[in-house]
């Protein structure tokens, strides 16, 4: 049974930035999409916000059952009416993986109903180490105790997120600071992950160990193969019994 | 030390609703409010709908410790401006206490990031029992293993919210319905509870059971007195390790 | 991938209960390991406690991914120590199902912390609704929005357990109670599942829908095919930034 | 309204430890209680290992609101009927304490369901950073965005602990591990809080932050003024409706 994956991507630094298009040639999305194509079962397409409705058409969104999201300068371009269709799909069950910046676009903030906000800091050789704090889970199948990630931004506590149903990595960095760097929500019947690292001006999507955590959470996001829509609204009385 | 507390009413059905106008003759946000201001530390006002900027001017939030919500015909019209500020405050620490049909409002959507849907029915003899599910929580404080409300509104399962940090009551009603009518979660440094009985046409904010849960409800969600605001954004290299 | 599934049972009722013998001829173990066997990925044994070892070998251990649990009349016969070996097990990935009666195991209690009691009360003819609490979690895919079991024992809040992690069934009774049917935790690496309905005198465990709830429980609880175990003990300064 | 605290204290390194019983002549356990005793609502008293039934006799459990507990090399001297005794008071609604190697002892694994093991290390020059995660939790309460603690022992991840209900702060070490430093859970009507610094052959007792942090943790933990107890078993049909 197939996953079909869309990469969301913003794709806006790569054509301002020398370093982060040097990086990313092809732009990140499609770095974050090839390792997931390596794997038959996920059926991955690519969607940036300069197409047409961003790429996020109803017709894609009912094709998708996981979504990941990274975004960064852009956050308010991104047009209500799409958010409000992506929230729909993940209550209904569509997956969702949001990457680094990702954590302040319109979509995260509208399903954890906080600010999203975070201290941060952008050095040339800062070391972040990834700490698994829920072993067992699948989204850390296959990672070691912890990872090493040699240079990445930093994202320091408090995070401003609503209380996580699981947190299965917390990073510390050179400077000191910590920061609860991959957790689980639900929302609606739609499974939401949060993963920290990738910066774009580093090559952190090459990192075995970033896209091992990427594709577990991408299968553990996703929806049920037969999944029962909850029904809402008025009952009269005897209305169950009488089945 | 005392507790600010603003009542929030949509007060609509008490003009139309000839039933509610006769249970509720002052409206039922003063229902609401008197056994609140029966406790000296408790400093109560109301604010409604139809007032100015519906009552929730920044003054009056700035001046709030805890905020209940009663809101059921009339949704749409509160201002996406005041549910801006209301969310804002409740963030930086505010209570907020939702009630019934304020299920359906938008500060508490905004909240949790779902479609807060549910299953109803309107009967005029539907008996509701609320089960203690958390003992020793402070919400039930003086509250015994269950209590029985001889006429209410359902509320039917699924109860489309994001797992609740706590669930203190379950209802069950004559129809066999079941429903979480006693939840909490932590949004920012705010406490939100919810708390399911209170339909317009019964005289449910006169009993004794469900005037002792919103007491306590109050209390619990109310900030600290001593908050120490979280810090947010850019962080040089070595600025903590200075101090 | 197959999954490795030893069903515990007491296997006592049926030798003085004319009714339960009557009911389940080979034993209640064989009735809920049935419907699992007609699954090919699915490799089922069963254990009872009159064997050696209560048929909970370290070898049977090693070899088990998941463990289902029912119990009632003799819960103080099961040794300690093999409690410590189920325990052990668990914190290292084992899933386990915990049915029914099950509540008060000597194996339930240490997992959980808590007295595990409950409300109870037996009739022949109650009547059990169950409602899906968590749409779109794995346990309930193919569950509609509830079903409905005609003849069923009562178990009543509150349910002395920790806050599950996820609670996707919720009961409710003919005779007015609540009941937290469907909960699970995570303990160490291994994930637990409740599931209450499975009165030794009811024909329960030949229900479509609570066959189809184990099968799912049962995958839902297994480890992870590739699983790290965590390290622990004394390190060194600058043990794993050397490496 | 006063709360009854019981500081209990294995009271074993003071008598063979030159650094420690230097730094705390009285014993760990009056550095603890000291800062308490210097409220006036708070009724602190001291229990040890080596008093008979280690100082929790039915009666000072009876008569404590709140256990506070230091345990590190004498974990298995504690008595078994002891460790049941406590957890049936927590399970009853006293609060509990765990302090640092208290993770280890008997009554914490007892209720947390875990091992509760975890990664350690122990130099002269280790430095400690505590970073709120849970603004607003009460337990924080007067608690800047973080604070030091030039040196104590690390512990760090993966703490096999369940998943907390609210972690209000985690640490990092210099040497780079991470730490779920400030935990809570609920047990039966108890609430439990685990705070991590207090390692023997360090001042830390002494540290203004730790003394705010453990003040406010018993004051948390604490039960209701007015609780009522849950019941439990049989009923018949009809018992509640009756009332």
């Amino acid at each position: 049974m197939s996953i079909r994956v869309t990469v969301w991507h913003e794709y806006r630094h790569e054509k301002v930035n020398a370093a982060c298009a040097e990086l990313y040639p092809k732009g990140m999305h499609e770095a974050i999409a090839a390792p997931l194509r390596a794997h038959r079962d996920l059926v991955v397409r690519t969607a940036t916000l300069d197409e047409p409705e961003h790429g996020l058409t109803a017709e894609v969104l009912a094709e998708t059952d996981v979504l990941t999201w990274w975004g960064h300068r852009a956050h308010d371009e991104v047009a209500d009416a799409i958010v409000d269709r992506v929230q729909k799909r993940v209550l209904e069950g569509m997956g969702l993986l949001v990457l680094h910046s990702g954590h302040f676009s319109k979509i995260f903030k509208r399903l954890m109903g906080t600010s999203c906000d975070l201290k941060w800091r952008e050095e040339k050789n800062e070391r972040e180490t990834l700490w698994v704090t829920r072993p067992g889970h699948p989204i850390v199948q296959g990672i070691e105790d912890h990872f090493v990630i040699d240079r990445e931004e930093m994202y320091g506590e408090f995070f401003d997120i609503p209380e996580p149903q699981s947190t299965f990595l917390i990073s510390s960095f050179s400077g000191g600071e910590v920061f609860r760097s991959g957790c689980t929500w639900t929302r609606g019947a739609g499974k939401i992950a949060y993963f920290r690292p990738g910066h774009e001006t580093f090559p952190t999507y090459y990192d075995a160990n970033v896209k091992k955590v990427i594709e577990n959470a991408v299968r553990w996001v996703a929806p049920l193969a037969a999944f029962t829509k909850p029904t809402f609204g008025n009952r009269k009385l005897g209305w169950y019994s009488a089945q």
